[in-house]
C-alpha cells in the first residue's frame, strides 16, 4: 500500500509544497544557505533536538533559573560566537555586570553608601562627608564599613542585591506581580544611579559595557540615554552635552582598540512620568543635540513603565514640534510594553507609528493590533523584541508563547534585544538570541533565521544607507569566518 | 493651544478612523448594537473597568485559584443568564460535576472500589463480588467500606480528588509540568470510567450534563464521544449501537422537558495512540454510524495527548477511506495543541485542513503556522478555542497571552467551549466564556464581540442550513429577552 498510494490521501506533493511555503514565511525563510553554512545549521539542529528533548524546557522556566543552564547549553556557546549584529534595544545603565559595580567600582576610595526607608541603597562619591540624604540612613563610607565588618562577602552580596532583580531564590516568590517586580526594577536604576553618574566611573562603566558586548560579538550598539549631568569629587557637575562628549569619547578609544567595532548612537530619551512642560523642553533639547551630533545621535524616545505613565497621545503637541519646525527627530518609541488591552496606553503602538516612529520598542501587545501591525511591516517599522525582558517583567512566562514567535514565523521586521541586562541577571545579547532561536522558534527556527535577524539588526538600525553598507560588509566577514570556524 | 490644534499633529480624525477600523476588524466589530444593548454594553463595560482595575487580574490565575472569584464576579452572573448557543467542543465523561458522581452514584447500591498502584481508584457496580482487576487492590463494596469508616466526608472529599484535576492546593505546586498534568488528567478518566459506563448511570449521567448546560444557558451540544461497550449488573455488555441509542433516548427524553433546548450531535471519536489497524476499524465504524444516524453522527475525530500520540499523517490512509468510498464522514480534529514547534504533531493543523476537518479543535499553535492560519480563515473553519482546559494542560499561564486574543481581534472563526468542564472544577460555558470576555479582549472586546461568539457556535456547528436557521431563531428570542432584562 505504500507503493500504490491513494489518490484520496491528500497530494504529498500539495502538502509538502504548503509545509515548504510556510517555512519560506518565516525570517530567513528565503536565506540560501552555503554548504557550510549547511553544515552548521545541522549542526544546530542536532543540537537542538537534544535540548528539546530534556525535561527541563528552559525557555519555559523563569530565566533566573534557567540562566546557568542556558550558559552550559552547546547551542549557547555557539549563540555567543555568532555575529550578532547591532543591539538596538539598550538602557544607558544596566549594560555592565552589577558584580563589576561592587567589586571595583564600590572599592574606589571617596565611596558612601546610605540604606533608604524602602530598603535599598544610593551611593555618592565625594571628597568631603556628604550632606545626609532624606529618607536614607547617615552616609557610611564604605572603606570603614568593609574595615569594621568581618564578611564582607555578605555586605558585597547585600549590595549586588540592590543592583540587580537577579536572584538564586525563587523568582515567582520574590517578584509575585508586575507591581512588586517594577518597584524593584525602577529601585536598582535609583541605586546605581551615584555610582555611575560620578565622571570617572560614568567612563569607565560606559567602556567595560562595550567591552562586554564585544566580547558577545556584538558589533554595534543603539542606546536609550537619560544623559544625566555626570558628577565630580567636589559636587561640581556638567552639562548633558558633557555627557555625550564622554560618550564620544570613550566610544572612540574603543572603537581605536578594536577597529571591528563598528559603534554606538544614543537615543536621548526621558521618563513619561514628566509633565508636558518638561516634555517639551526634552524634545527641544533633542532637537539641539540631534542638531549638533548628527553621527552619534539617532533621536528620542520615553522610558519607563508605560503601565503607569502616560500615553503617547497626552504628549502629541510636544512630539510634533519637530515636525512643524521642519526639523529631523527620528522616534524610536517603547509602545505595547504592556497587556492591558484597549486601554489608552495600549494606543501606543498605533500612536506611535502615527508619529512616525522609526522602531517601536517591544511592541509586545502588537498582534491583538491587526491595524497597527500590519502597518508596522508594510512601513517596515521593526518590533525591538526582548524575551528575557518581557519575562523578568511577568508580561508572559512560557517563552514559546511570546507574540515575536508569531512575527519570527511571519518574518515581520524585528530585532532581538536584551534592554537591561545587568539588571536581569544576563549579559550582551546571546541569551535573548537562545530564548529566540530555542523558544520561539522551536525546530522551525534554524541558522537562516539567526542570519536573518542578524541582518535585521543592521537594515533596522539608525545608520545612514551608507554606513549600513558598510556595517554589512563588516557583518558579513565576521559572519564567514564564525561559518567556516564552526562547521565541521 | 487646544482650539488652535497643530497641522503636524497626526490628524485627530485619520487617528479616530483607524482606532475604529481595528475595534471594527475584531469579532462583533461590525454588529450594530441596538438601543437596549448599547445600554446593556455600557454596563458591562462599567463592570470591567471594576474587574480589571482589583490588584488581582483573575485571567492571569490559575483557574483553580480564580474560579470562586470569578464566580463571585458580577460580570460572571451576567454571562450566565447570557445565551451562549451551542459548546462545540466537548468531551463525553467531564460533563458533570463529580460532586454528584461521588454524592449520587458511589452511594447507589452494589459499587465497588479498589485502588490501583498508581494511587488513583477504579469502580464497578456488579450483582456479584467481581473478579479482582490487575494493579489493583482487591475490590472493596463501597457501602461496606462507609459503614466501617467513621469520617465518611473525609473518604468522599479523597474519591472526589481522583476523579478532578481541581485541588484547592496550589496547582503549581500539585502540577509542576504538563507530564505530571496530563498524566493525572488521564487517570481521572480511567477512574470516573467504572462508573459512568453502567448502563442506568450512564443515563442519569448524561441526562444531569444535560440540564448543567441548560441551566447555563447553552442550548445545544457537540460532543465527543469514545461509545464505550455499556454494562449491565451482571456483567454484560452493550454494542455501540446501543450506546448511541442511550444518547438518542436520553437527548428526546430533556427536548421533551425542554422544549427550548435544541439538542445535541456526537463526533465519535478514538485514542489517537492506537495502531493503524485499530484506527481504519474505528474509521470504518464511524462511516456505518455516520451512516445509521445521520441526524444525530456529525463526525469523527481523535482524542488523548497529542505530544505523545501519533500524528494525523501516520493515519493518512485511514482517514481517506471515506473520500475514496465517496461516503460523507466529516472531521472534527484535535490539532495544535501543543507548543512544540516544528515537530511532526505540530504539522496536524496543516494536515487536518488538508483532511477538509469542519473545526480545529484547540488550535493553540494556529497563529505560528500563517498558511494553516490563513486556510483556516478563508475556508472558514473554526477554532474551538478553550481557555481553562490550556491553562490548566500547562499550555499558557496568563490567558492575555493566549493566542485566542489575536483570533478575537481579527474576528477569525472560532467558537469558545469548555472542553472538559468538571475536570476542571468548571461546569457549563461560562467561566470559559469569562476568561475570553476578560482576559482574551481586554477592554476592547464588548457585548458585539460576545453576541458573535454565540452565533458563531451555530454558524459553525454540524448542523444543516435549515436546523441552523431555526436554531438561530431560538437563540434569537432568547438573547433579546436576555438583553431586555438585563439592560438599565
Ligand atoms: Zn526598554
Ligand atoms: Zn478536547
Amino acid at each position: 500500500s505504500c507503493l500504490s498510494g491513494s489518490l484520496s490521501i491528500p497530494d504529498p506533493r500539495l502538502r509538502e509544497a504548503l509545509i515548504q511555503l510556510e517555512d519560506g514565511m518565516q525570517a530567513g525563510g528565503k536565506i540560501k544557505l552555503t554548504d557550510a553554512e549547511k553544515r552548521l545549521d545541522d549542526q544546530l539542529f542536532k543540537m537542538k533536538q537534544e535540548e528539546m528533548g530534556r525535561p527541563d524546557f528552559l525557555p519555559a522556566m523563569h530565566f533566573f533559573k534557567a540562566r546557568d543552564l542556558i550558559r552550559a547549553s552547546p547551542i549557547f556557546s555557539v549563540l555567543q560566537k555568532m555575529p550578532k549584529g547591532g543591539a538596538l534595544h539598550l538602557h544607558d545603565f544596566s549594560i555592565v555586570d552589577v558584580e563589576w559595580l561592587v567589586k571595583n567600582v564600590t572599592y574606589r576610595p571617596n565611596c558612601y553608601m546610605c540604606f533608604t526607608d524602602k530598603q535599598s541603597v544610593r551611593f555618592i562619591f565625594s571628597s568631603q562627608w556628604p550632606k545626609p540624604r532624606p529618607q536614607c540612613s547617615p552616609w557610611v563610607l564604605l572603606e570603614n564599613l568593609r574595615a569594621k565588618t568581618g564578611n564582607t562577602t555578605e555586605l558585597d552580596n547585600s549590595i549586588m542585591n540592590n543592583l540587580t532583580l537577579f536572584t538564586d531564590e525563587d523568582p515567582e516568590a520574590v517578584y509575585p506581580s508586575q507591581d512588586v517586580v517594577w518597584d524593584r526594577f525602577e529601585q536598582t536604576f535609583q541605586a546605581v544611579w551615584g555610582l555611575v553618574t560620578y565622571v570617572p566611573v560614568f567612563r569607565d562603566y560606559f567602556y567595560r559595557g562595550l567591552g562586554l558586548f564585544y566580547a558577545d560579538n556584538v558589533m554595534y550598539l543603539e542606546v536609550r540615554v537619560l544623559l544625566p549631568e555626570l558628577y565630580e569629587l567636589d559636587g561640581s557637575t556638567h552639562d548633558k552635552t558633557f555627557t555625550l562628549k564622554v560618550y564620544q569619547d570613550v566610544t572612540e578609544q574603543f572603537t581605536a582598540k578594536y577597529p571591528d567595532f563598528f559603534g554606538v548612537r544614543f537615543i536621548s530619551s526621558v521618563p513619561r512620568a514628566v509633565n508636558v512642560s518638561v516634555m517639551t523642553e526634552a524634545v527641544e533639547e533633542a532637537m539641539k543635540l540631534q542638531k549638533d551630533f548628527p553621527h552619534i545621535m539617532a533621536g528620542f524616545d520615553m522610558v519607563g513603565r508605560e503601565d503607569k505613565g502616560r500615553p503617547l497621545w497626552y504628549f502629541r503637541e510636544a512630539l510634533s514640534l519637530p515636525q512643524e519646525r521642519g526639523i529631523n527627530l527620528p522616534f524610536f518609541f517603547h509602545a505595547g510594553e504592556t497587556d492591558l488591552e484597549g486601554t489608552d496606553v495600549d494606543q501606543n503602538l498605533l500612536d506611535s507609528l502615527l508619529f512616525n516612529t522609526s522602531r517601536i520598542g517591544h511592541g509586545f501587545a502588537l498582534l491583538r493590533h491587526p491595524v497597527a501591525k500590519d502597518l508596522s511591516r508594510k512601513s517596515k517599522v521593526a518590533v525591538e523584541v526582548c524575551p528575557i525582558s518581557n519575562q523578568v517583567l511577568k508580561l508572559v512566562k512560557d517563552l514559546r508563547n511570546h507574540p515575536a514567535a508569531v512575527l519570527l514565523s511571519e518574518n515581520h521586521p524585528m530585532v532581538i534585544s536584551s534592554d537591561d541586562p545587568a539588571v536581569f541577571g544576563a549579559f550582551g545579547l546571546s541569551f535573548d538570541f537562545y530564548e529566540a532561536f530555542v523558544g520561539f522558534g522551536g525546530f522551525k527556527s534554524r541558522l537562516g533565521s539567526l542570519k536573518q535577524l542578524a541582518i535585521n539588526s543592521i537594515r533596522y538600525s539608525s545608520l545612514s544607507p551608507v554606513q549600513q553598507e558598510k556595517a554589512l560588509v563588516l557583518w558579513n566577514t565576521k559572519w564567514n569566518k564564525f561559518v567556516s570556524e564552526n562547521a565541521l
